[in-house]
C-alpha cells in the first residue's frame, strides 16, 4: 500500500527523506524556505533539519507564522507574498510546508501564486494534514465568513509523511484527523472503518500503513476525479454541516477542530443518509453511536436558522438548492443529493438540540 | 490564419459570438458577470451586449472598476472576490472580462481563485490585449514595486476579439498595442515587421487578418512552451528594461502605457543584441531608427542607479545573474543571454542620456 501511493507523489519514511533529498539534488534551487507556525517550529523543524544534512544552510530560510486558521487570511497571505520577497525568493526557489492544513494550505497557495508559481512541497505534521490534505491538490485562504472561499487545485511536487512528528501532537488535534479517517472508511471501505474504530485514537495505536491505507481511500478517488465534477464529492460526506459547525465555532470564539467538526457534521448526515440516500437505519444509529463516544455534541452550538445561512453559502450548493454528499451504507458514499433546507434543519435540532 | 487560431481558443468577429452563445447554452451557468472598467462600461459594453440578445438578464451582473494599471492591486482584487460573493456567483458562474490587459488578468485571477475557480473568457477591448493578453494564459496584479508579482498561468475559456472596439482606443493606447505587434515580427516574422512599419498605426489601418497574423506568431511560441521554460522567453524582447521604466514611471506618477515601455526597451535592447547577440550594428541602427520615430525618449526618465534596483527585481533574473530575450538579427529572437549589469546601464545611458 505504502509502495502504491508513490505514484501520488506521496512518500513515507525515509523513502520520502531521499526522494526529497534527490529532488534538491536536481533542481539546484537559488533558496529554499520552511514555512512553519510557531509549534511546529519548535517541535517538528530541529528534527526534521537533522536528518537532512546535505541541505545548504546559505540557501536555507525559515518563515514562522503564528499557529492557528486565523493565519489563513489574506492580510497573512500578502504578508507571505512580502516575506519570499523579503528572502528574494524567484522562480527557481523551493518552497516546504512543514505543518498542519493551515500551512499546506496558505504556503501551497501561495507558493503557486508568487511569480506565477513557484516549486512546493508538503511535509505534514498532524494526522490530519497526513490523512486528508496531503493529497487532493487543494490550497487556499478563507475568506469573509467562508472558509477556502479562495483558492487553487494545485499540485506539490512530493508530500514526504514521516509519522515521527505525530508523538508531538495534542490529543484534541490526533482526534481531528481520526474523524477524517473515520470518513474514508465510511464512504468507500467498511473494512477500514471497523479496523479504526476498534482502536484508541492515539500515537500509539497507529503506523505508516494505517495512515497509507486511509490516504490511499481518498487518493484513489481523487486521482479519478481532480476538479470535484463527481465522485469526488463523495469526500464531502459530514463537511456540509461540519464546515457550517466550524465557521460557526470559529466566529463564536470557541473554535472546534476541523475533525471534530466533521464528525458533528457526519453524525447529522448519517441522519440524512437514512432519509435521503436509503441507509439502513439501524446501522445509521450504530454508527452514530460509535462516533458520539469520540466525539459528544458540545454545549455551545447554533441554532438551527444560524446554521441556515452558513449552509447556503457553500460552495457545493448550486443556485438555492442544497447537495449533500451521504452514505447508501457503511462504506458505500453517494453524492449530489438533493436535500430540502427544512429536513436539513430537522435532522440538525434532533442530533443537536434534544 | 483566423481559423487557424481558434484551435487556441481565439475567435474572430461573427465567428466569436456565436462561440460564446454556444458556450453560454450548453453551460447553463447560474450568473454571468461582466466585469469592465468605466471606459469600457461606456464605450463597448453596450454595443457588445446588444449582439448577444439571448443573454438572460436575470442572471446578468455588470462589475465596474477604475480604469488604469492602478487597479491591478491586492485590494481590488479584494474587492472584486467579495463582489462574487455578494452577487452570489457560485462554482457554476460565469466571468466576462471585457477591457484591457487590466481587466484580463485581474479578472482572470480573481476568477481562477475564487472557490478555486470557475469559468471565464476574455472579450479584449485594446489593441495591446488583443495581440498581447489575449494568448499566453497570463493573469495576476502587482505587488509592492513589481509588475505581476502575483499570478498564474491560466486559460480562458475562450478569446473573442471583436476589431470594432478598436475605434475607440485613444492614439496612445493603440500606439502601445501596435509596440507588441513590431516586437512579434522582430522576434519571429520579419516579413510582419516589414508589413507593420509601412503602415501609419491607426485603426483605419489595421483589421482581423493583421491582428491574426500578430497573435498567430505569439500563439505559436507559447503552444510549444507554455511555462515560460525555454522558447517563451524571446517575447520577453524589450520587456527586461520596458517593465523597468514601467515600474519607474508609475512610481513617478507619468505612468508610460506597457507598449511605449516596451518600445523604449527594444531600442536599448536593440543596442544590447548588437553587442552580445551577434545582430549587425546597422541593421541594428536601422531598426532603433524605425522605433523611434513612433516612441520617442520622453524627458522625464529613471537614472541608471534606479534602474538597476528595478533589473533585479525581475522575475527573469535567477538568482543576481541578468538574463535578457535579444535579436540575432531581425526576426530571429534568442534567450537567456547573460548580460553583465554595467553593460546594460552602458547601453541604457547611451540610448536615453546621451
Amino acid at each position: 500500500m505504502i509502495d502504491q501511493l508513490e505514484k501520488y507523489g506521496l512518500f513515507f519514511e525515509e523513502r520520502a527523506l531521499a526522494q526529497f533529498q534527490s529532488l534538491v539534488r536536481n533542481k539546484d534551487y537559488s533558496k529554499i524556505a520552511v514555512l512553519c507556525d510557531s509549534n511546529t517550529h519548535d517541535q517538528c523543524l530541529p528534527g526534521f533539519l537533522s536528518q537532512l544534512p546535505d541541505l545548504d544552510p546559505n540557501k536555507l530560510e525559515v518563515v514562522e507564522l503564528e499557529p492557528g486558521e486565523d493565519t489563513k487570511s489574506l492580510e497573512v497571505l500578502a504578508q507571505l507574498w512580502d516575506a519570499f520577497g523579503a528572502l528574494e525568493m524567484d522562480r527557481h526557489s523551493l518552497l516546504i510546508n512543514l505543518g498542519g492544513g493551515v500551512i499546506s494550505d496558505l504556503g501551497g497557495f501561495a507558493a503557486a501564486t508568487y511569480m506565477r508559481g513557484i516549486d512546493f512541497v508538503n511535509f505534514p505534521t498532524s494526522l490530519l494534514a497526513m490523512v486528508d490534505a496531503s493529497v487532493g491538490a487543494k490550497t487556499g485562504i478563507n475568506f469573509g465568513a467562508y472558509k477556502n472561499r479562495i483558492g487553487l487545485f494545485t499540485e506539490p511536487l512530493m508530500v514526504g509523511i514521516l509519522p515521527e512528528f505525530l508523538d508531538t501532537l495534542p490529543e484534541e488535534e490526533f482526534l481531528s484527523g481520526w474523524a477524517e479517517m473515520l470518513k474514508h472508511g465510511l464512504i468507500a471501505d467498511a473494512k477500514h472503518y471497523r479496523a479504526l474504530i476498534r482502536r484508541k485514537p492515539t500515537a500509539a495505536q497507529i503506523d505508516s500503513a494505517l495512515i497509507a491505507h486511509s490516504v490511499a481511500i481518498k487518493a484513489r478517488v481523487v486521482s479519478q476525479d481532480k476538479h470535484e465534477g463527481g465522485l469526488r464529492k463523495i469526500l464531502n460526506f459530514g463537511h456540509s454541516i461540519g464546515h457550517a459547525l466550524e465557521s460557526w465555532h470559529q466566529q463564536a470564539g470557541q473554535p472546534l477542530s476541523h475533525g471534530y467538526a466533521v464528525a458533528l457534521g457526519m453524525q447529522v448526515e448519517l441522519s440524512l443518509s437514512a432519509a435521503f440516500a436509503g441507509c439502513d437505519i439501524n446501522e445509521v444509529q450504530a454508527l452514530q453511536t460509535d462516533i458520539q463516544k469520540l466525539y459528544s455534541v458540545p454545549k455551545l452550538k447554533p441554532q438551527a436558522e444560524d446554521l441556515k445561512t452558513l449552509l447556503l453559502g457553500d460552495k457545493k450548493n448550486k443556485g438555492s438548492h442544497l447537495h449533500f454528499s451521504l452514505l447508501r451504507e457503511c462504506g458505500v458514499g453517494v453524492y449530489d443529493i438533493e436535500v430540502p433546507m427544512q429536513s436539513v434543519l430537522e435532522r440538525y435540532n434532533q442530533c443537536f438540540h434534544d
